[in-house]
């Protein structure tokens, strides 16, 4: 059997990846939900055809957006993470030491659900105790708190569909409110190959709002290019360092996969192309 | 129209690219070439069906192939190149001060006369008096060669067809005797995400008959993955670092698009799953 999944990524470019079987497909309130069996990658979660991540690398993106803001913060207890209802971020959030509670707000429980039933890797502390997961629209939820979290991810979809208000700057003005006065706050922001205009845009907004606005990328095979960005905002801490309180901490111990501490700092180092967007 | 082209690039995944004409077919003595003309990339020189570059993307390769070696070197004043007819990896070598002479040895000379026809920016130095560009089999040619180079450069296709022997310990053995005793080797080493065994092998060879051997990365969207790897070989400098003499060098002005002084080191600092191929 020759089947093949198909991702047209910008229009003109995509992936293709050939798959075994489908796992799962349903439409959802708010999306196309299939799950695949691929023979390169092992499951993969697919939201209205792109590919959200695959069990063979899905601990690139989980680590990338979660550990970065939080080993550069002294003493993340509270993390938000919109979106993200697999769970992924929340498990890599979890190996911080710091981390007293985390609240996923999930605007599609269907993922969460699904996560759990075929995703056990990447779903295993979605019932951690210290996890509350929410079901609605982080939109709504972020306007309803003020000075409580020190860390907000967005982990979110691409910009059209559900979430498209997380890419615009009402949203990220609410993330700063819902902040305290040394937090940060990163989302994903698409591809510097294909979404310049896009992360220029952001990294505009972000740098009025918040003390400081910095990129920082990993490489992630089924995501358009290859290459995936982040955008943080930070009020006081230096998202690019390690936070000192962390000097005694063993990286080693927490067998992560794709973040050390070198990857840490070398992450916000950018090829000249895309230094130059800004 | 919808035409794509299709790179199956490791059996089970590939990318797709939709194509607006072709440009030039043929068969060679020793593979396929063929020119899209892409909605996405411009034009797409594509070796028995594996992308080799494209004109919005050519330099990322070409500068990370080229830079990295030769501003690791004091005095790179003769440079071989092992393929790269197409001569982009040359272009970048000629902005290195130093170099007073490239020799370029390529098997298929219809891939510099393509590229001369077809590729104008490529191919702009092949006529460059400090440049002489051989025909022939780089492994016969280097077996003549004795205590020469300062640098050697091996830009070649993937380990099946005309560049196999490429990646055989026997040829890695005469870049030695071929460089001179403070030379540099480097060859593009596939993809971490899917060739590890080929890079864990190649870095074993170059780690036992060079004194240092070490990998660096680099983003390239159309290659496997959209990550790619490069092994150097070192005899006495350390590649990992801009060369002293370069301490006054203006990088600015070369117009680089995806090297800087700071990539130069961080391409050097690995994911942990790479680090852990070693």
């Amino acid at each position: 059997m020759e089947a093949w999944f198909f991702e047209n990524q910008t229009g003109n470019f995509g992936i293709n990846t050939r798959i075994k079987s489908i796992l799962h497909h349903e439409h959802s309130n708010f999306q196309e939900i299939t799950v695949y069996e691929t023979y390169e990658f092992g499951k993969m979660l697919v939201l209205d055809n792109a590919v959200m991540f695959t069990d063979k690398n899905e601990f690139i993106y989980h680590e990338m957006l979660a550990l970065i803001p939080l080993f550069s913060h002294p003493n993340p207890q509270n993390v938000l993470i919109v979106g993200g209802g697999d769970g992924g971020v929340v498990r890599e959030c979890l190996k911080n030491p710091y981390v007293k509670h985390i609240d996923l707000i999930e605007i599609d429980k269907r993922v969460v659900e699904l996560s759990k039933k075929i995703f056990p890797v990447v779903s295993s502390c979605l019932d951690d105790q210290k996890v509350s997961v929410l079901n609605g629209d982080g939109i709504d939820f972020l306007k309803t708190v003020n000075d409580h979290y020190d860390i907000i991810l967005v982990d979110s979809t691409d910009p059209i569909g559900p979430a498209e208000g997380l890419f615009k700057r009402d949203f990220y003005e609410s993330t700063v409110i819902a902040l305290k006065n040394d937090g940060i706050f990163v989302a994903q922001t698409e591809s510097p190959f294909f979404n310049e205009n896009l992360i220029r845009d952001i990294h505009l907004i972000i740098g009025k709002i918040y003390k400081r606005s910095s990129l920082y990328l990993a490489s992630i095979p089924v995501y358009p290019g290859g290459l995936w960005s982040f955008t943080v905002g930070s009020k006081k801490y230096d998202p690019k360092k390690i936070n000192e309180t962390y000097r005694e901490f063993d990286f080693d111990k927490c067998n992560f996969k794709y973040y050390t501490p070198e990857i840490h700092n070398s992450a916000f180092i950018l090829p000249k192309f895309i230094k130059e967007l800004f």
